[in-house]
């Protein structure tokens, strides 16, 4: 069975909301991102990854995969009849790519992650004036249509879905881009996205309550 | 043909590269990033690419791919003959976008782009302290490997050699990684990565002489 490195609410929701949409079962290690370990037997996490960041993802042959666009797209392959990626031959495939990419790169590293590691308003001034020019792009562009690529939900939709979930405890407010309320909206509507978030949502809580 | 938008020594090189290694033509028009205007009829950059971030790929139907994960991919598999990209059905071709996506977030967005925009010591203090673990990683991996993916070159090797060739003016020396300096001179070798690089500094002296 597959296994599942994440953290609750990190970007490794995605990953979970990808396993789920494809209908994969996976066995899901929780892991404390500040003290790097793993929750139910106190393990140090850099012994799953020496990157010490999730997801992780194990393979059925034990070989693991990190970084979100790669794991994303294999749990996608997994599947092709969910569509969950566009096959390789399919130029959307790039699309695909090219949104992952922006998604990781532009939302998570170049705002999210600035914003939750730095404290002071100094550092934080630079990632803050990018955000609305950043958010500006997905938002033309899901602006009359309904998925990021092609007309079906994809492992993009899955990581977007989370970056917007993180931007209101970023300070952002999504409201003043309608387009990508709404389809947070539609995307938090779906089944298997309800229950991931729900799921860890309810984890975040508990570590929440006992940090270490 | 296609046509590569880039600025020089930006990570659009990591796209010449590419283009290179393929023995692919294209028609390359050069940015200047600060005024977000194309050098050639100073036109505004948005009206390629509405991110105005380079690289920008115009494809032969005319379509703009961005994203450097994502152009580098499609440039690979338009000469999958030469092993750019691992082919879809190899499990290395994750690897390569595991790669591709680390080099990308971890390299360039949480640490070269702070350091190239962030002026402050106390901005920088994080990317800083975080970038010799981010490098540990390459490191551990190349140490005994002639490549990132595989036994020969692919286009995650053109990206992290633009990663690696941006730490010295960020302030990193590799020699600290003897693997990753190793590296670095194999790849700077190579007939195709030496031509891109020594055409992109040339036009960079260009820039930083009239930086209009």
């Amino acid at each position: 069975m597959l296994q599942l490195y994440f953290s609750p609410m990190a970007c490794s929701l995605a990953s979970r909301i990808a396993l789920m949409e494809a209908g994969l079962d996976a066995h899901y290690h929780q892991v404390h991102l500040l003290t790097k370990k793993v929750v139910h037997d106190d393990s140090d996490f850099h012994g799953a990854s020496p990157k010490g960041a999730v997801p992780v993802l194990v393979l059925e042959n034990g070989e693991r995969l990190t970084e979100s666009a790669a794991v994303l797209q294999y749990i996608a392959d997994l599947k092709p009849e969910t569509g969950l990626a566009p096959r390789f031959a399919d130029p959307d495939r790039y699309r695909l790519q090219e949104w992952l990419s922006f998604i990781g790169a532009e939302i998570h590293k170049a705002f999210l992650f600035p914003t939750f590691w730095y404290k002071d308003d100094g550092s934080l001034a630079k990632p803050r004036a990018r955000i609305a020019q950043t958010l500006s792009v997905p938002a033309a562009h899901l602006a009359g249509r309904e998925f990021l690529v092609g007309h079906s939900f994809t492992v993009a939709d899955a990581h977007l879905t989370w970056a917007l979930l993180l931007l209101r405890p970023a300070g952002v407010d999504i409201a003043q881009w309608p387009s990508l309320s709404a389809y947070l909206e539609r995307m938090q509507a779906r089944p298997a996205v309800r229950e991931a978030i729900a799921t860890e949502m309810a984890l975040r809580k508990t570590v929440a309550a006992n940090p270490a």
